[in-house]
C-alpha cells in the first residue's frame, strides 16, 4: 500500500480524460500535490530500553522503528487521513512497529504494553476509513503498532462443516488463493479486498460487494481467538445457541479496543463455477428501491445487487475507468449472480423477471461485466481528484426500508448545506436486508484553503444528519475515532455504559487501541 | 397454564393405550401422583408496607399475593420444576406478583427494587425449562415476580420495512393473531408456542420448529426496547450496521439479568397461502444427517425440517398421540413448505428431489400432517409420565456438523451411565445451520426414591458431556439457573468476565432475576 495513496498507484488505470474535463467543469481545478515521503514529520521512535524490551519478545528483526516503515502503519485511508499525510502531518505515527508471530507472542506484547503503559494499534490492512488506526496518545509512555503480517496462514478447513479458521493478517487475495486451492470461498469482496485483511473485516463488521449472496463478514464468522490483557477469549462451538448473549458479536466491531483477534473461523462455500454480471436500467432511484426491495423480501436474491441514484449513474462511477463518459440515463442496477450453471441460470431467470417485471429494462451483460473488472479501483479516482484540488470522500449509513427515502434526501441536504451548491453528491445501494438497505454516498467539492476543516464540518452536519433521522451511522465502515461522538447519540448512554464496562473489564489500563469506538 | 403440569390439561388428547403398554414393558409405572395445588408450601407474602408502596406504582389491583397466583409463577416447566411442585414445595415462590401497565411502571418498579433491595423476576410465559424464574433470595428483601401480562399490544407493523413492534408479555398465539389481521406473521413456532411469550422468545434465544424457513428468533429481532436500572436503553434502527458490537445481541439472552424488556421489533413475512408437510424415511440416523447438511449446504431449505433418529422414530415420538404405535422403522425426516403455491410447490420438488437422491423414502403427506397436527402437543407426555413413576425431561445442545456423531455419541454414553441401561434416550434434529446443526434428546428412565437427586446427577453428566465435547450447553431452551455452571466452562473465564461487568454495571445492586446467567 503506498502511504498516502490508495493500494498501488502504479496499477491504477489511468483516469479517464472525461472525468477530468467533467470535474473542470462542474468544480474546477488545480495542482495540490503531496509533499515527499521523507518530509512527513513522525513521531520520535520508542526509546531504546524499551525496544530492546520488544525484541525479547519477538525477535528484534520483528521490531522496527524506521522511517518508512512506521509512515506506512501511520492512520488508515481516510480523506481527511490522506489530507494529513498529503501535508506532511504524520503526527499520529507510532513509535515502533512490532510483529509478533502467534497468539502467545501477542499475549506477551499485550501483558508487556500494560506494564509500561504503552498504547497498542492492531494493524492487519491499514485500510481504516475512519480513524481506527490513530491511536490517542496522551497519557501513554509510547505508541505501538502490532502488524499481523505474519499471522498470514490458513489453519484449518472443515469440509464437512464447511468452516475454515484464518490468521487474521491474511489479505482478501491471499486469503482467498489459499481457499480456492481447497475448493472454497468466504465470497467476502469489499471494495477494499485487495488490502484489507481478515482480522479487520471481523472486528469492523465489513460488508462486501458480493453480501446478498454470500452476507456481511460478521455472519460468516463462527469462531474467534482474542488476546486480551485478562487471558485468552474463546469463542464459537456452534453455528448459534441459546447460552446467554453471544459474546462473538461483542469482540466483532470491537476495533481492537477489547483484544487483539488471532484467529478467526469463518463459513465457506464452494468456488463458483460461473460468476455472470449484467446490468438493468431504471427511470428514477424510488423505482429501482422497489425493485431491491421486492427481491429481497421475495427471497430472490442475486449474489450481487447494487443501484446507483441519478446522479452516480450521470457520472458513470458504477465503471471508474470511464467516470464522465457516456451513460444510459435513469439508474443503474448492477446484479450478479455466481454459484454452478443451473443454480446461476435459475437465479438469473427468476430475479430478471421479477426485475423486468417491477420497471426494469435489460441493458445486458457489458456494464455489469465492467463493473465487476473495476470494483476495487474507486479508491483510485479519489487520489487524482486529490491531486487537483478536488475534495473526495465517501460516507454510508443504512436504515429501514420505510426511513430509506428520508434519510437519502436529508444527508443530501446535509451536503449541500455544508459544502455548497457546487458540490456534488451521488449514491449507491449496495446491500439489502428483508428490512432495510445501506445507502453509500460519494461527496466531491472544491478544496478550500483548509480541505481538512471544511471536510470535517461537512462530515458532522452529514453524521448527525443520518443518526438524528434514525438511521445508523455506518453501514459497514465502523467507528474509529471519526464516527465516536455519533455512536453515543445512536446507543444511547445507557448502551455507552455498556461498552464502557466491558472496555474496563478487559483493559482496565486502556492500552488497546485508546481513542477509537468507547465514546 | 396448570400449576403443576404443562398447558390445559383438560385439552390434552389422552395418552394412547400403545405407550403405556410400552412404558410398562420397558420401564415399569407406579402411581406417583402431585399433591394439591393448596398444600404447596410458598414463601411468605411480602410485607404490607412494601406492597402499599407497589400498590402507588401500579395501582392496588395490580398488586397479587393470593397463593394461587403465586403458585401460577412459581418456577418454570423443567422436570426438576415439576417434581419440586408435585412434591410441595413452592419454596421459589415470589412474595408478590406485579403487573404493570407500560414501559414507565416497569422502570419505576425497577428503581423500587434497586430502592428496597427486593429481587425482581419478568415473567412472561412462564415456560422457562433451565430455571430461568427461579430467583435467587438469599440477601433480598423480598423476590416480586414482575408480571408482563399487560404488555399485550401489537404497536405498529411496518408494511413497507416487513417489521412489527409487538409488546414483550404477549403469548406466541396472540402475537400471531394480532399480526394474521394484518397478513402478516412471525413464523416463530417452538414447542412452547401456545403459552410463551415473545418477551421470553427474545430473552432466551428461543428457535421454533420452522427455524429452517423463518429464522430462530434472535435473527428476527431487529429492536428492542429494555428498562434497566441505568435508564431505558432504545437499540435497533436497522437491520444490520457496523457501529461497533451489536448491543442487541447482549440483550437477546440475558434472560432479565440486565433489564426488561418491554418492546420488541421483529421481521415479519407474509401469512403464508399454503403449508404443506410430508415425511420421509432414511434407513439411518447417520443417512438422514447428510441428506440435512446437503440440503442447508446447497441452500434449499423447507420452512420445517426435521430428523428423529432410531429410538425416536421406534417410539413413533413425532406422534405424540402415536406413541407406541406402529411406524416406518429407520429414521423419520418430517419436512413442511410455507408459502406461496407457487413457492411451495416449487420448493418442494427441488428439496424433494434432493432428498430422494441420497437415500430418503417418500411416505407420503400423512405423517407430516400428523406431526404438524400434534407439533405443540409433546410436554403433555411428560406430565402422563411423571404420574406413573417415570422420569421424562428433555435437553438440547449444538455443535458443528463435523462434531455432530461424536456429540450425540457422548450424550447417550453419558445417559447410558447415569441412568442406568434400562433408560431410554430419543434424539432428534430440528435446527439445521450451513455449518451444524442442534441435537435434542428426550430421556426417560424409572423414578427412584427421590428422582429429582436422580435427574440432577444425570443432567450433570449429560452437560459435561455437551461442554467437554466442543458442543453448546443449549441450543434454545437458554441458561436459567441449571445451566451456569457450564456456561462458564463454554465462554472461559474471559467470557464470564465481560457478562459480569455488564451485568455489574447495568444492575449493580443484582436485583434484576438475581442467580440466573451470570456465572
Amino acid at each position: 500500500m503506498h502511504w498516502s495513496r490508495w493500494g498501488n498507484p502504479d496499477l491504477a488505470a489511468p483516469l479517464a480524460e472525461s472525468a477530468f474535463a467533467l470535474v473542470d467543469t462542474f468544480i474546477g481545478t488545480r495542482d495540490t500535490p503531496a509533499v515527499e515521503a521523507a518530509d512527513v514529520q513522525l513521531s520520535e521512535p520508542l526509546a531504546a530500553e524499551l525496544l530492546d524490551e520488544l525484541a525479547g519478545i519477538v525477535g528484534a528483526e520483528h521490531v522496527l522503528v524506521d522511517h518508512d516503515t512506521r509512515l506506512h502503519r501511520t492512520r488508515g485511508k481516510s480523506t481527511p487521513d490522506l489530507l494529513k499525510l498529503r501535508r506532511g502531518d504524520g503526527s499520529d505515527s507510532p513509535d515502533a512497529v512490532v510483529r509478533p508471530a502467534d497468539h502467545d507472542q501477542v499475549a506477551a506484547l499485550i501483558d508487556w504494553c500494560v506494564r509500561r503503559h504503552v498504547a497498542l494499534v492492531p494493524f492487519g490492512g491499514g485500510t481504516s476509513v475512519v480513524g481506527g488506526l490513530a491511536a490517542e496518545r496522551e497519557g501513554f509512555a509510547g505508541v505501538v503498532s502490532l502488524d499481523l503480517i505474519r499471522f498470514d496462514k490458513l489453519l484449518e478447513v472443515d469440509h464437512i462443516s464447511m468452516t475454515a479458521v484464518l490468521e487474521p493478517g491474511l489479505r482478501g487475495p491471499a486469503a482467498e488463493a489459499l481457499l480456492a486451492a481447497q475448493g472454497v470461498t468466504i465470497g467476502h469482496f469489499p471494495q477494499s479486498f485487495e488490502y484489507a485483511s481478515i482480522g479487520g473485516f471481523a472486528v469492523t463488521r465489513s460488508s462486501g460487494q458480493s453480501s446478498a449472496g454470500y452476507g456481511r463478514f460478521d455472519s460468516l464468522v463462527v469462531g474467534l481467538k482474542v488476546a486480551t490483557p485478562q487471558g485468552t477469549l474463546e469463542l464459537g462451538n456452534s453455528p448459534a445457541n441459546a447460552a446467554g448473549p453471544d459474546l462473538r458479536e461483542l469482540v466483532m466491531g470491537s476495533e481492537g479496543a477489547f483484544g487483539v483477534v488471532t484467529a478467526v473461523r469463518v463459513r465457506v462455500r464452494p468456488v463458483p463455477a460461473v460468476k455472470a454480471f449484467e446490468s438493468w436500467r431504471f427511470e428514477t432511484f424510488a423505482e429501482g428501491i422497489t425493485a431491491m426491495r421486492t427481491l429481497v423480501q421475495a427471497g430472490l436474491l442475486p449474489t450481487v445487487l447494487r443501484l446507483s441514484d441519478e446522479n452516480e449513474t450521470a457520472i458513470n462511477l458504477a465503471k471508474p475507468a470511464e467516470v464522465g463518459g457516456e451513460h444510459a440515463g435513469g439508474c443503474l442496477m448492477i446484479t450478479g449472480y455466481e454459484g454452478t450453471r443451473a443454480a446461476v441460470d435459475a437465479r438469473r431467470t427468476a430475479c430478471g423477471s421479477l426485475i423486468a417485471g417491477v420497471g426494469g429494462v435489460s441493458l445486458g451483460t457489458e456494464g455489469g461485466e465492467a463493473w465487476a473488472e473495476g470494483r476495487f479501483h474507486g479508491p483510485y479516482l479519489r487520489d487524482s481528484m486529490l491531486d487537483v484540488g478536488v475534495l473526495v470522500e465517501t460516507m454510508e449509513t443504512v436504515t429501514f426500508w420505510s426511513n430509506l427515502d428520508h434519510v437519502y434526501t436529508s444527508v443530501k441536504d446535509a451536503v449541500a448545506a455544508s459544502l455548497g451548491e457546487g458540490s456534488l453528491v451521488l449514491c449507491h445501494i449496495s446491500h439489502v436486508y428483508e428490512t432495510g438497505a445501506s445507502l453509500y454516498f460519494t461527496v466531491a467539492a472544491k478544496q478550500e484553503e483548509d480541505p481538512l476543516a471544511q471536510w470535517l464540518l461537512a462530515k458532522a452536519a452529514v453524521s448527525a444528519a443520518m443518526v438524528r433521522n434514525g438511521a445508523s451511522i455506518t453501514h459497514h465502515h465502523a467507528v474509529g475515532r471519526d464516527h465516536k461522538p455519533w455512536l453515543a447519540e445512536e446507543i444511547g448512554p445507557v448502551g455507552v455504559q455498556m461498552l464502557r464496562a466491558v472496555k474496563k473489564e478487559l483493559d482496565p489500563t486502556g492500552v488497546l487501541n485508546p481513542g477509537v469506538l468507547i465514546p
